[in-house]
């Protein structure tokens, strides 16, 4: 006999949006907490500089959101050099002007396309909801690393469990 | 006028472990890149050694799903010290048993169980879903820590993207 299988629903679009925000909210504290030249400069094991990995971040989000709003993907490089911040004030700037805007566009994605699959980008083929998703495990993941940076600079991080 | 709202579900109970037992495989991965020694003992910045993180999040994940099937919580440090392995084979032979553990508790979580509110390990006050999700990005955001130890130590970490 088969069992039946009802979907369990434990995430919403706005549950979402909410978790992000938040974790942005964390991540901005993290690029805050550290010193200017460090951010741009500082780095362990050959990785990248804490800026880098934030702009990273700030060319992933509201892309993806429009991705995955529109079905249309623009090419990753575009565009990025022109606008890649140079000083913390500037990548602060770009940071809080995404959080709006993740704000305005991140509700008005429309439900079905949570699970259409794409190939993101015209890349990585997914689900809205697994590209979205891979996005917000990208900043933690690099954002934890910012953390070892911090520590090894002798700064203490902002706490991990803080996201208001 | 106030607009209806109505919500949007954009992640299932099954969803999410899949999602987590993909995270799971790829911290598997990055605690056998380790050697033996530099496992338990190399750090950066004055953090723990990853193997003291790799056991945090056994500490957490099936006690947590646990706590959120059956509202009753254990202390986080109870029976600790007993069970914390010393070698790199039984720190994976814990973790091999946990997505055992898992596969077989979480989908038996009590679907209401994910909205309610209880204090986790007495301590955090949270709905099942949020404690859950903490414990799914503490570890992504430990084992980006660990990747950088991984890279300080020369080693080439496992890719981020791949998950199963």
């Amino acid at each position: 006999m088969m069992a039946e299988t009802v979907a369990v629903n434990v995430v919403t679009a706005e549950g979402l949006l909410k978790q992000w925000q938040g974790h942005r909210r964390l991540t901005r504290r993290v690029i805050d907490a550290f010193p200017e030249e460090a951010l741009f400069k500082f780095s362990l094991g050959g990785m990248r500089p804490f800026a880098d990995m934030a702009f990273e971040f700030i060319r992933m989000a509201v892309p993806i959101v429009d991705g995955v709003s529109t079905g249309k993907w623009e090419d990753l490089g575009v565009n990025h050099d022109r606008q890649k911040p140079t000083t913390k004030e500037e990548l602060l700037q770009l940071w809080d002007a995404q959080t709006a805007e993740l704000d305005e566009k991140f509700p008005r994605i429309p439900p079905h396309r949570f699970e259409e699959v794409d190939k993101a980008f015209g890349m990585w083929e997914a689900p809205g909801i697994a590209t979205i998703q891979y996005a917000i495990d990208n900043e933690i993941h690099h954002r934890g690393q910012g953390y070892v940076y911090l520590r090894a600079l002798g700064i203490e991080p902002p706490p991990f469990w803080e996201r208001e």
